[in-house]
Formats: C-alpha cells, sequence, structure tokens
C-alpha cells in the first residue's frame, strides 16, 4: 500500500511574495505537485491563465461552488479564489505531495477540511516591508493598499494556526526553509511507521 | 530577551553509525555546539579522548552521577555513558542549539528531563545491514554481536518516543535530512512567535 501523500499550504498576507517563494520552490523541487487555484479577479501583467491561476468569472465560480468542487474558497477584495477538489485530492491517494499557495481566509478553510495539511505562514520581515512590495507592484489604488493592510494585520494575527512561520526577508532563504519543512516532515515518526514496522520483520 | 537554543537529540541502535553521521553535519554545520558524552568503555583504533568521548574510569563516572552531574546517563554492554549537564545547559540559555549523540537508553532518559528537545532516531536500513556493520568494525566478539543485535531490535521498538526518523542507507541523506529537520524546527510556530508579535508593533 502506497503512503498518502503530504498536503502542504503556503499562505501569508497579500503582497509578502508567496507568488515568488513558490516559483522558485517549484522551479528547484520538479517533483511537488502544484495545485493551481481559480479566482475572479482580473490578470496582472505577466499572468496567464492556467499557470499563475484559473481566470474565470464570478458565474462560473459560483456555479462550481454550489457543485461542492473547492477543497476551499474564499471572497478577497471582491474577488473569489478557490482551490479545486478533485486534483489534490488524486494526488495524495496517489502518494505525491500537493502544494497550495492560498490566501489566509482559504488556508484557515482548508484546515478545517484537511487537519492533517502542513500550514507555513510566509510572513514580511515587517508591515512598513509589506506595504513598500504592495506599492511597488502599482497594481492596487490607494484605498485597496490601505485595506489590504488592515487585512494583512488581522491575517498576522491567526497565524497561531499555522504549523511553521517563514520570514520572507531573502526568497532564496524563504526558499530553502520551506524545502526543509517539506523534507523534515517526510522523516516525522508517525509517517514512517509502517516502513520500520517491516524493518522489524525481516530477518 | 534571547531565545533559547534547541536540543537535538540523536540517537539509535549500537552499530547504526550515529557517530559517521554526526561528524559529517558537523563538518559541514560549525554553528552546532556538540556535547561530548563521557564513557567508561575503551577507545576504539582511532577514537581519541575529548573528540570521540571522555574516556573515564568507572570509579570517576560512578562518583559524578552521585553529584547529579549527568542530564543522562546509562549503562550499555557493561559500559557507562552519560551527558555532562553544564555544558548543555550554558549553551541552550546562551540561545545555542546543542546537538548530542547518544544511546537509545540515553535518549529516553534525555526525555524526562528535557521534554522540548527534538529526538531523532538513526535507523538502520534492515536489521541483516546492521549485523554487517558491527561485524565489519571487528571490535566484538561474536556473543557481543549476539546481544547487541537483540537490544537493536528492542530499541527499534522504542522508535514510538521520537519525533523524527531518519533512515542511514546513505551518510549524505541522513545528514541533509538533520539539516532539514534543524532548519525546519526553527520555523516552528510555536518558536518564531516572540518575533512575530514584535513585528505587529512596529510601524
Amino acid at each position: 500500500m502506497k503512503e498518502q501523500g503530504i498536503l502542504f499550504i503556503l499562505s501569508g498576507p497579500s503582497g509578502v511574495g508567496k507568488g515568488t517563494v513558490r516559483k522558485q520552490l517549484f522551479n528547484q523541487d520538479p517533483n511537488l505537485k502544484y495545485s493551481i487555484s481559480m479566482t475572479t479577479r482580473e490578470p496582472r501583467i505577466g499572468e496567464k491563465d492556467g499557470i499563475d491561476y484559473f481566470y474565470r468569472s464570478r458565474e462560473h465560480f459560483k456555479d462550481l461552488i454550489k457543485k461542492d468542487a473547492f477543497i476551499e474558497h474564499a471572497q478577497y477584495v471582491n474577488n473569489y479564489y478557490g482551490t479545486p477538489k478533485e486534483y489534490v485530492e488524486n494526488m495524495l491517494s496517489l502518494g505525491h505531495d500537493v502544494f497550495l499557495e492560498i490566501e489566509v481566509q482559504g488556508a484557515l478553510q482548508v484546515k478545517q477540511n484537511y487537519e492533517k495539511g502542513i500550514f507555513i505562514f510566509l510572513l514580511p520581515p515587517s508591515l512598513e516591508d509589506l506595504k513598500t512590495r504592495i506599492l511597488r507592484r502599482g497594481t492596487e489604488s490607494e484605498q485597496l493598499v490601505l485595506d489590504r493592510l488592515s487585512e494583512a494585520r488581522k491575517e498576522i494575527e491567526m497565524m497561531e494556526e499555522y504549523d511553521y512561520v517563514v520570514v520572507n526577508d531573502n526568497v532564496h532563504h524563504a526558499v530553502d526553509k520551506i524545502k526543509s519543512i517539506i523534507q523534515s516532515e517526510h522523516c516525522k515518526r508517525e509517517r514512517v511507521a509502517k516502513q520500520y514496522k517491516q524493518l522489524l520483520e525481516v530477518e
């Protein structure tokens, strides 16, 4: 019997750099399965449908919610975000690890459904730094920047629900730490239990 | 206030290769503080006092037990092994990680005194493999080899008390996994709690 894969959830305040960290992580570890989220927000410059997100209409999205097709979905600053259920469950049962990169609201919902998931919170070095990042992105109005910062403060308080906290002071360091978390989770005693019981039977 | 260091305990059956793994780990990570154990057993060829162990007489060792100078000590195949208390506690309170490489009996004793320690069990790929390693070492009589194998089987059952299990199928892989465990433990949410509370206050 093949062991179940591990579901890793990377989350954190909007603007902290989750996307950049996730992309570098996947470049370095081709074995990770990434679950692409669905969203109703407009693609930012350079983003592509089916790569960064599946960009769908609100009508389409709401229809899928009715069909219970998401392991989580959330509304965030007037847009919907969600993780399609089928792909994640298939990969886990085949023994593959799945990596989600989602907003904080969504992550907390995943936790209710998949408490065995490993929850990683990506933290900005400071709120000042987060503000700079959002402004630098240049895609949001001033009011939206203030909304996001106020949201970020609340989200950082939700960190208590997470297993790990990684400060994104440097993308390479952050990626390195997340790779360590993935590797060490595979060494958790509970997970290798079956393996060592077989070991004792041999001889 | 400086954060307390983490105590890592590497243990596993005699002959599994704890010493080799520990040496490579320390070559690669000069920041780790290694606590040298004390023993009453004879040095093996190539081992040096004050580097591999402190080699002491039974009388000396028993005197230190009376003075409560060990965080753990154990008798194993007619010899005593122990970890001097003072060094470990000083390093931890200075914020340094301390790495212990000890026998299974000793590790379980450390767990009673330092439940916050992170316990790593080094596992042979099979009992056959363990037997080969002990025989290859060529320092033990046949009866001692059988004793050690029987002991190893019991010790592997004690793995339930450990946090992580690392299979020593290859020294480089094992060292790499232990480095991941050390790094990821530093990302545990409970440990970075103080740090992120400061973050929220800034701005």
